[in-house]
């Protein structure tokens, strides 16, 4: 990771007497412009090209927006969404670590951790604090709403999987055990979406798109 | 505009057995997925492409829970993220009518109007109105939550044009004149905004990113 690179607003300085509260929040917002280019593995379903984190943060929230009802408990529909807006950002430095990829997960981790002190320092102080804030919530999954929001990060690119017969269910570290691990973070939200969940994935296996544990991945 | 269009979960039509509520709202969470795929005229900061309405949406989410503040009426948030989250899905239908192209904008109602009715009914009846009441509140842009989002939907291009050196202000349709009633419309939801903007304007003007109403533009 460079230590001191560039930032979006380096190319096009803000002008000169804005208030500095406003500048570094305006920083901030170019700065996020750079989710809109970090690639996840995911195949999109209306066209032919991966997702991208700043599309996939969208669908999370229109996600939770109509699906808030299986919630397991009464989530706060603002909230949740708050969570799910800025759940990704630090991927803008650290970059997506796909889930079946078992090398970018080993020290994901520790590159949010460094892009999260990077990235959200770039606000004024308390926006620093309550973006921060809302993205431990969500990665500790331990409140109603984040519960609900890691379940729809586990849902929505199953679905896209579904609809593009594969996707990230044909890399080669997935089989029916990570993908079942995946169900379980769609259950621990939501019974009911887990359970639709569950149809897809057995379905996917009688199918074909989901490979058993049993068999090796084709050799590269 | 095709009268029976395929939707996107007919490639892979959901597993039998399903709750058939829980089936529209999953069909429609697919269809959605179209919204990925329709630019708009802007150019992203962060690559050289132009920006499709679900980043854009996006973008629109994180900056009223970060600029919230600055808004003239005290707003919810998360009722402001909610319109920001559908404002745009009718365009998987009618398309982007890029403000400076005065022939996308003369039919623009009444082909948003059918896309509405086309997109929304997807839904459980109870969520298509949900749905279609914040579409209409976001376009009336009367309550405090609709007039400041309607303030970062023209906010957010204008930044992106600052930081390109021009972007959709070099269409042939912009000049000052054109660009000025943009600026105006950030000034409605946000005082401390609008002047911000309108000094991204003066400076744009005077380092020729922006057309002053004289010049004509350039022949094709
Ligand atoms: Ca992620």
């Amino acid at each position: 990771m460079d230590p001191e690179p560039d930032l979006v607003i380096d190319r096009s300085p803000l002008p000169d007497g804005l208030d500095e509260r406003l500048r570094r929040q305006l920083t901030f917002v170019a700065e996020a412009d750079r989710l809109k280019t970090v690639l996840r593995a995911s195949p999109l379903a209306a066209a032919d090209r991966r997702e991208n984190d700043a599309e996939h943060s969208w669908h999370l929230a229109l996600m939770v927006l109509l699906l808030a009802e299986h919630a397991d408990e009464p989530i706060d529909v603002g909230h949740a969404m708050s969570l799910v807006v800025v759940h990704d950002l630090v991927e803008i430095y650290a970059g997506d670590s796909p889930v079946f990829d078992a090398a970018a997960v080993a020290d994901q981790a520790e590159r949010e951790e460094a892009a999260a002190d990077r990235l959200f320092t770039l606000l004024p102080d308390d926006q620093a604090t309550q973006v921060r804030g809302l993205w431990d919530e969500f990665e500790a999954g331990e409140s109603p709403e984040a519960r609900f929001c890691k379940a729809m990060d586990r849902l929505e690119p199953m679905l896209l999987n579904w609809l593009d017969h594969g996707g990230t269910w044909q890399m080669p570290g997935a089989t029916e055990t990570t993908v079942r691990a995946r169900e379980a973070g769609v259950v621990s939200g939501s019974t009911t979406l887990g359970d639709a969940v569950g149809r897809l994935v057995d379905e996917g296996l009688a199918r074909g798109w989901i490979r058993p544990d049993a068999a090796t991945p084709d050799a590269p």
